[in-house]
């Protein structure tokens, strides 16, 4: 993704483009750069937003947000509590669904993520459907009757009870993890906090080569990013 | 998914519930069957609406659902042309993230499936947001300028050529396809039709088992569905 | 896998065959069934072997004990000590890859096991290279200076120590667990006692159906068996 | 793996090692480098020679070559033709395994292969068991009555026809190709050519982190290696 400014170029190994020869062009318009490469200007779509946003940090790849959005439930007009926010690749993506009359609430303490999130959900137009929190979580979540409570965070099984607290009946949970003994605790904290339907997956996205004749899969792939954890709340005995 | 009418109830291998217990109770409430065990109520959340739609037919997964979604960028307010519909899974899905004020198109000459997916729409709460239409799209795409495509097709290479002139510059094609042989007809039909940016990728959900001291994978796995191939429409040279 | 005997024979869903029709002829012959349908005669190799034995009990599938055996490092005149025997599926690849001059101490407790693994080794030929303990090993092994010890044990840890003794130096062990939690323990004995070299991995084998025009992965998968932890001997400092 | 020799040192970034130091001592035994690291004197087990042997140049993986040696079927006393010989990678496990009495006879047109296979296999102690073949496979196989036809081949349904000729009755035959394309020329060619049992399968290791507290699967992973296609020969009708 890159910024057009007037009179300024773009550089890259295969030459580069002036941004004049693209402004007033259609999305989609092709041109030539200075080595006779063709580039093609696209606009961006969410997974362009997030991938941008998640360069710089912990990795959420699209298939695992695409996940994560798919079992939350969430959609349109819901209202999700977020933490944490890291750079707001995950951010970006549940603000994206909730539009244009649902909100998320976005915790995270420090304060040099909550200022990249900030950068990163304004850049894609999304500002206005996030409240960036720069709050502990751990200590309380200020929201009640939430949808959803979507968790990436080293101690999820902390925030759990709280969670449980102000998701409205019914409300789902999604807690993402690198490893093995952190699902393990967040899966312990959910049972023994009124949660139900819970189930651990992790999802592997595998690149093809598709030519004729030479088609097959990708010698390397990125086989672990981390565990997705679902549950929903049930009402207390 | 259960449908509560009043007198009535709904009997399983653990035992019967009667409906009049649950009626004006809210979300998320428990009650006891007959033999004893626990029942909670849950409201459905996609996913839920999905797994029943997709229950009868062919398999479109959560787990490629979400990553079509993300991949072809829509949102609130998208456009979206689908064939075919199926029994409406994937409708359900694209109609959940398009509303409030976009509206999927969706092609499926089979009259039976589409009496099927209009069914499944109407107890999701979507209807509105879709168009069944009852025609080959084979032959012709109706609309214009539309934000995505979404093929779940046996020969979508045929549909390719009418997606680029349906498309916005810019816009976003997906194909889902199980056969390799399919995806690398798809893959050449998006080369020779104005698409960039084509990939294909496949994704593996992996269930976990997990109790302390017992974690582990799932012995069995649903290890394949299908490819899904994403592209968007550059303008021609 | 089928026991031929003169004026019997052998009775499928695709009809029957005499196994007075097979008798004097040679390997890789065929012949017609009652119904028709054409049956050859294949005689049985490892993989058939360890397929037959593993039916009734604990997985060790083929793909596991082929990657097993390749980081064992074991070859004709190895001297092995397995535990558990379990019905000897393992057993019966290791007899067969250490003789014809070398053995296989195989320990079990259980009985009913080890008449099971006699049976399946007499019938694989390969009873003479193998030595079946009905021991505890938990409580000792008997032999000093072997190459490789290979464990398929519930608690590896307790064994370990006693692995240390029993291999000589730069000797191989294996052990084979389907949960995460016997992994770490295992991993965490073998750091404690002496072994380096410390890899765990897990082994996915999946199937494809290759039909021109419909050629994809199968949409059934085993996903897990077990992980398969590799370590070396390395004297103490 | 390191040639141990009088006099002479071995350098790294963790400081160097006098072989004098070694010369002598057992295997198994720790030494410190200069910048006080623990190293330990570990004798070349298979999957060393193999690792070594597969630098250079293609990969068959030891995962790959565990299963194909276990689904071949052989052992010691096999027979065995191999094509191509490459830098000799599989050729080391063939011989590994047929040894005492049995034999390897690999083919590869390409002389400098040949002649690296031929250092690999004597650093291995192998070399007595192959006959590495200067000539074309495709153009004949001079053994005949073999127990196992091993192709690593661009076109290895050129071989097809030759290696059931080969092959003993109820003989066995495994191909190793990357691509899809590859595959189905194979197993039609199988199929042509009184081939039956024929699977393709392909195999995927996973690297997991052990450590209490972190365990998790490897971020990255080999993904993909090789189809691999077992058949066996049949009598023909």
């Amino acid at each position: 993704m890159v910024k057009v400014e007037r009179g300024k170029s773009f550089h890259t190994h295969k030459g580069f483009v002036k941004f004049d020869d693209i402004i007033g062009k259609e999305w989609g318009c092709n041109l030539m750069s200075s080595l006779g490469f063709r580039f093609s200007v696209l606009k961006p779509i969410l997974r362009d937003y997030i991938m941008k946003s998640a360069r710089e940090t912990q990795i959420n790849y699209p298939k695992d947000i695409g996940l994560i959005v798919m079992f939350s439930g969430i959609g349109p007009g819901s209202v999700v509590v977020e933490a944490g926010t890291g750079t707001g690749a995950m951010t970006t993506a549940l603000a994206h669904y909730v539009k244009p009359n649902g909100k998320v609430f976005s915790y995270d303490i420090r304060e040099e993520f909550q200022r990249t999130a900030e950068k990163n959900l304004r850049r894609a137009g999304l500002i206005e459907f996030v409240e960036l929190k720069s709050k502990d979580i751990t200590v309380g979540i200020d929201e009640n009757n939430v949808d959803s409570v979507i968790l990436d965070l080293a101690i999820p099984w902390v925030v759990i009870p709280l969670a449980y607290s102000a998701l409205k009946p019914s409300g789902t949970i999604v807690s993402f993890s690198p490893t093995i003994d952190q699902v393990v605790k967040a899966v312990e904290a959910l049972h023994e906090n009124g949660f139900i339907d819970i189930q651990t997956v992790e999802c592997l996205m595998r690149g093809m080569q598709v030519e004729r004749g030479k088609t097959r899969p990708d010698t390397l792939m990125t086989a672990h990013t981390g565990y997705i954890t679902f549950a929903r709340k049930a009402l207390k005995l």
